[in-house]
């Protein structure tokens, strides 16, 4: 049996029921190369599971699982996950070849970071539309852009997620809408520009979590301490919502007035 | 201090996070009204905070909060949500007010329904469009209808959350299947057919989770068991995204291949 377990936001995320079930596993796995955990201390997670947790790369996991599902065709094994499990692709894929194999397998739910986002802001979440991430310079893509578009077109929101490459590696929301800026510089559709509305929300369900709300230009100069971050750019605002994110994100007033005399 | 923290989405979904918080309050109220959460037994809950829970209606939170707020201004006040607290604009509603009467308000997060429906189907969380909810027909909205059809046309994933009366009175699956059918016969936009590919989720959490994908048609004669469902509708699929929906959701083959040859 493989159980895929949610770690959810950082130290302590993890629910009672996965915590049952990791502490009843013969054999426990933790992936931490999906996202970044604020907090989490791996010693502190073996103590409160009372077992050791051997951390696997995405090397591991993507290219010779063997030895995982080796143990989970006999033993009960819990596989710990950042966030939610199965946002990431990686992941759905271990489980089908765990089904394939004939072995068992479990989800054990936990908070993700694009509810928390949401919640933070205030925002509905039901008014999302599709999400995309904005990817180091290397590796260059318009899809961040293009989502952020259509959304706008639509008075939707969008929410953008910023590369990780490793721990010392995670993008941060200024080095983003730079990189957004240099986009709107080639493509010049006049979506993301620098008196649009932005959000931007910083350490998601850690202690010192941040959430913030103004122009681009203003967010861009702004430091937000350690990721992870990530952006979300409001679309049409219910008034609850902007009395949210003036409220809780210090949006200024004549801001928010400006975008939703425009959407 | 106002802390609202999710209960995620059945007995044992809050994180040891929240649970902490809960047992550290001088005062712990719970909502139950804005989604089911099968198997939360109260007085189990109760036993692992360690105080009495006050269940609150959604007219104390709405028209009479301020018992709550009295509470909060001068002690721990620990607010139960199911799922992922902010979800509901109610809530935002009432940490809005908390901030306005200068109380402090802090969210711990916990798994949502949205992102776990994704993941229990297999489903890429980034592709998903925006959602909406199938109302009773006493409170009828082609909403649901006009979201599904703008998604379908970009290729996008669609949830459909079904309305919640109170514990008595929650929609089920087959029961939204018919009215999505009564819209489609009114409006004719050819998007909610018989023919097309539908995913429902049943109990998302709970040990009896129950996912299924195939045409609409056979999805409406079948039995989900008990409420809370939902609705998924898939836009355009990556081959892993197909392959979870035929392994883990039992989806034909030959209905997968049909609806990626259209999209």
């Amino acid at each position: 049996m493989l159980t895929f377990i949610g770690l959810g936001l950082g130290a302590d995320g993890i629910s009672l029921q996965g915590l049952r079930a990791a502490q009843e596993a013969d054999v426990v796995y933790a992936e931490l190369y999906t996202s970044l955990l604020p907090g989490l201390v791996l010693a502190q997670l073996e103590k409160r599971i009372g077992k050791r947790v051997r951390v696997v790369s995405r090397r591991d996991v993507e290219e010779d699982p063997g030895e995982i599902l080796d143990h989970a065709r006999w033993k009960k094994v819990a596989f710990l996950v950042p966030g939610d499990p199965m946002i990431a692709t990686t992941h759905v894929d271990l489980r089908l070849r765990a089904a394939k194999a004939g072995i068992g397998t479990k989800i054990v739910h936990a908070a993700s970071i694009a509810s928390a986002a949401a919640g933070l802001l205030g925002l509905q979440s039901y008014k999302f539309g599709p999400s995309a991430t904005v990817p180091f310079p290397d590796n260059p893509s318009t899809r961040p852009y293009e989502v952020l578009a259509e959304n706008l077109k639509h008075g939707w929101h969008t929410m953008l997620f910023l590369d990780l490459r490793d721990k010392e590696r995670a993008m941060t929301a200024p080095e983003a809408i730079r990189l957004l800026l240099g986009l709107e510089e080639r493509l010049r559709g006049g979506f993301f520009t620098p008196d649009l509305l932005l959000a931007v929300v910083a350490r998601a369900g850690a202690d010192d979590c941040l959430v913030r709300a103004d122009q681009v230009e203003r967010l861009q100069r702004e430091d937000f301490g350690p990721p992870p971050h990530l952006l979300v750019a409001p679309g049409r605002l219910h008034f609850v919502e902007a009395e949210a994110l003036q409220v809780f994100a210090g949006a200024p007033k004549e801001v928010l007035v400006w975008h939703m005399t425009r959407r």
